[in-house]
């Protein structure tokens, strides 16, 4: 249920609301907006009776949202949500680049990754120091040398940090150092991970899992709004179909229907959708065209020499041809004069 | 197995490795190109011999294929396939839009959505006669009456004409009024059909099948070629996966792998792959983004009374939106200056 | 609409009610059963009023069916559909084994093979003599040579013949040999096939498209049984996932659906949806313990040496090991005891 | 690297067979056999050098083995793994069955169910105590009252449990009460999770994941293994696919593969596969019929008033319908005589 309070309501009158949703066993959370203010409802198993609520003061209309998923849907907040990280504004007009290696392998490696993608015009830097591996005798990452490794990165750069958690047992480590914690496909529907990301100060970039249902993919943002932490980022990453050209399908479809259904920020990682070089740059400006808020790109020096996911990297050339003309690729852009050759 | 020849081979020579090729029991497919000659192969059931071609005059290389497609490679024609269609050059630099309702339901409906969709820029115009439908209890189409209401509307707006072939039986009839005959997803491997598409003069437009791999869609092409028609337009217009927020799922990532392996232009249906109405657009722009040559889309002057496919046909309106900045989704464009808001 | 008549009905008053639904411009198809007869209605775009007919002598009962599959449908006719073919009963209580060649390779191999899979207790043989194939430089099959050594093979051996017509183009001349018509998973929506298939008066054998839903297998079976031909057998051929571990994903799940919601007889070819000879017998078990009526299985003397699908073809050791105990998989036979080792 | 021992091998000699192992950095894993014993290798990130262990005594062959899954291999361990929970013997001649509710409601309800399922013939008894479930507003299991009450079970009938933990957090409880600990489908990649549970001195019934590969199956079993626990029962409970007609798919395919590349117990979950009761039995038989040791099944004695996935679970009444028949279906019994009706 979703109280819509009137624009011109004071904190009392949101406290008292707040108070009798309490009172009838329920949870309230009040969602600021630019343009209307309103208090989602949760907790109720069966349908509540929305009239009591229509009478007490600043109460503009109640409304029965009937989706299983509430806090992430547009109908509980019209307006986008806009998340700060040091700075760079993610959900807002211009697209945001997080790129960097696969997985932290070196200072030299991430540091050196660092600058350069920096001075080609990314917002933050990504790097894996504990990775989820298929097999258990592949490379696992660094661990926390991995993230101390980023933390020095971030001192020379300046990027704000996103690395993964791949289990409640490394949570408050990762969460120390990372600016933005990562939840990794497989880990989307790890529930006790995500109530500990709810509970945390950080923002949260949630991968979609590969078979995973856009309701699947909501409610597993849900878990962690529902926890108090409102500041998640969604990202597409590709689904598992019977294609044999691409590692993965990137499902394009959801991006235009995750902004219309969902107010959270929407990215899209080109690099594990393509699961090869040459297709990333193609699936990244698509998914922009499409309306996605950002990028979450893997980039490293010597692609061939990557301890993971070599052959879906980035060379720092191909990342420059990329972000050369980034701006171009969003809607909402204007550009001024079109040639075709 | 590919002969490639001298640039500056003469005719006769061409000849001479053709009449080698008959006498070995095969079926030589001279591909002229701008940039070097190239004598297909096929016919082999086990591997050729090559060293005998080798040595005739004008003959510089002969490469093993290996892949089960041959014509619709690019190994076979390094060069883009570039087929003119009234004027309309498809696979060239600009994209190439195809619009139209599902269904031809009447002259008044189609003579208007014609002239309305070319003053805003299409370059051809859709319109199906023959309906492949689901259930045997739906609207089937207008049949000929179809075709000459389509031909009413190309001689009153002179836009070509791509209209379906749903079997062998109305082929003939069919080809005596499209200018690009299409082949549903459903009829890909319908192979006598194919058959027949090959033996016509007419461009084919071949739509991939709902589970079809990279590989089968280039073998039912091959099948068209293999009879002798070259000029074949592959167009994705969604796969078939677990999702169920969208009616498929546009294949992305296979725009760039057709374009890599095959010649041929690339094109994509939206509409279908949307299944409603307001994905439309994201997915248009995702798929110029992505590097497709043109668009193959459902426009209606009034969706909700469309015979068939209503909910993802566009609006004009909608259409008026797309085609208003649609060169600057080409990779290939180059805008002056970009305004981000 | 369906019209359920008394079950003392007799033929004038059913003549009256089939008049009446023609008067309204739809199609009547009276549907004899052992428990009640019933007459479906089609042919209407809307809802019809179904007063009119409740009052008719011999009716007792009208009922609106919002499926969109009717002929199909259980509640049209809640009896199984038996259909006969040279004696044998398909679609009642024992399980029926079509088995033979993938391909019709030469009189010597389809005769011993079918002398073979006689004596081991297969009850119609299998052939394809016009095969569809992928590529269009793999063996398509001998043709109507093909269809003449089946028919020599019925005379030396007595089995009736399934085989596949691959399009409208060959179906008369198939149709005059076969004793069951075969219409392909990639024919699954060839809806010319499917009419021409329904004016015929031979059984048709349908197997269900690899990405076809429950819903579009009924209604292309409904394409067949509304042009009058209700001997319709539906086979499950094993559906497009992302497994890479078998060629398909045999769908055992739509066997107890597909006979729950329908009344026509449900078989399985473990042979295309294994893709590997070592599975077949263990998907054939579990597809008649699922309830099915019966397989398409593929038997080659020698498989390594098959022009066509040799790679999933039983040899005939492996197929005397399957119908060794046969009926013993049928749910409803009742073995006296059972010991496990 | 598989290192094959002499049948007659005495310890000394295995110990120093892993002494050299262990010099080279590498981890030995000796697995005893009925029939030969062998010794795995794991830990090397390129290929080993199996000259210097061909000389050892008591070394019959090294096989390099080029699977990334090797401990849950055939080649490793020819012999099938049986495990022996409270005097059942799973992956053994006989089908295994383990039967409960879907979630521990109260101590009434578990009882009850523990109680009647036994008499029926259930070897194991399941519930879930915690439960994963898509959505933060469900009901999500009693949790720890849940293992008490479960423990309360297996004190009056004898019956040993298998319930799931659904993270680390809650191993260490689990294992105190569990006989065998579930690890979810949607846990399957969660690898601290699987490193835990091969801690574990208890059995572990791993589910597959909805969008798993049968590679990444085995890998996640490999992570058990590889951290000392053999024992590990593997768990088919339906994947992903488009069909709208069942909640998931049950791979049949995958059943008869995995008994021929593993030598772990495969079981079946039919009830999560069919998503509707009325196709549990038809499943849970294919699955049997297929190969399968045995079945994970849901049973309530009031579905409808179930807390969680009542939809698909066995009244005691159907319940009773499966068991009456069941070790029919496993492939090594012997039926005396059938009786098909």
């Amino acid at each position: 249920m979703l109280i819509v309070m009137n624009p011109h309501v004071n904190e009392r009158e949101v406290e008292v609301v707040c108070r009798r949703i309490r009172e009838a066993g329920l949870t309230p959370h009040p969602i600021p907006g630019t343009t209307r203010v309103a208090i989602g409802v949760t907790g109720n198993t069966a349908p509540v009776d929305p009239e009591p609520f229509r009478e007490l003061p600043g109460v503009v209309d109640v409304i029965r949202v009937t989706r299983p998923y509430k806090l992430t849907s547009r109908e509980m907040r019209p307006d986008d949500t806009i998340i700060e990280v040091g700075g760079v504004r993610i959900g807002a007009e211009r697209p945001v680049v997080i790129a960097g290696p696969c997985s932290v392998e070196s200072y030299e490696q991430t540091v050196e990754t660092a600058l350069r993608v920096r001075s080609l015009g990314a917002h933050l830097l990504r790097g894996g120091a504990f990775k989820p591996r298929s097999s258990p005798y592949s490379f696992q990452g660094l661990g926390v040398r991995g993230l101390e490794i980023l933390a020095e990165a971030r001192a020379v750069t300046g990027l704000p940090l996103v690395t993964e958690a791949v289990g409640t047992e490394v949570f408050d480590r990762v969460e120390q150092t990372a600016d933005v914690v990562q939840i990794g496909a497989r880990s989307m529907q790890n529930f006790p991970l995500l109530k500990r990301a709810g509970a945390s100060r950080r923002p949260v970039l949630l991968k979609r899992m590969m078979s995973a249902t856009l309701e699947e993919f909501l409610l597993a943002a849900e878990y962690i709004m529902a926890e108090g932490n409102h500041n998640v980022i969604l990202c597409e990453r590709g689904i598992r179909t019977f294609g044999e050209h691409s590692r993965y399908t990137l499902d394009i479809n959801i991006i235009p229907e995750l902004k219309r259904v969902s107010h959270l920020p929407v990215f899209v990682d080109p690099s594990h959708a393509a699961g090869r070089r040459q297709n990333v740059i193609p699936l990244a400006r698509a998914a922009l065209a499409a309306g996605a808020d950002g990028l979450l790109v893997e980039v490293h020096p010597a692609p061939d020499q990557a301890l993971s996911d070599g052959m879906q990297s980035l060379t720092l050339d191909a990342f420059e041809e990329l972000m050369s003309d980034l701006p171009r690729w969003t809607p909402s852009a204007r550009p001024a004069e079109v040639h075709v050759p």
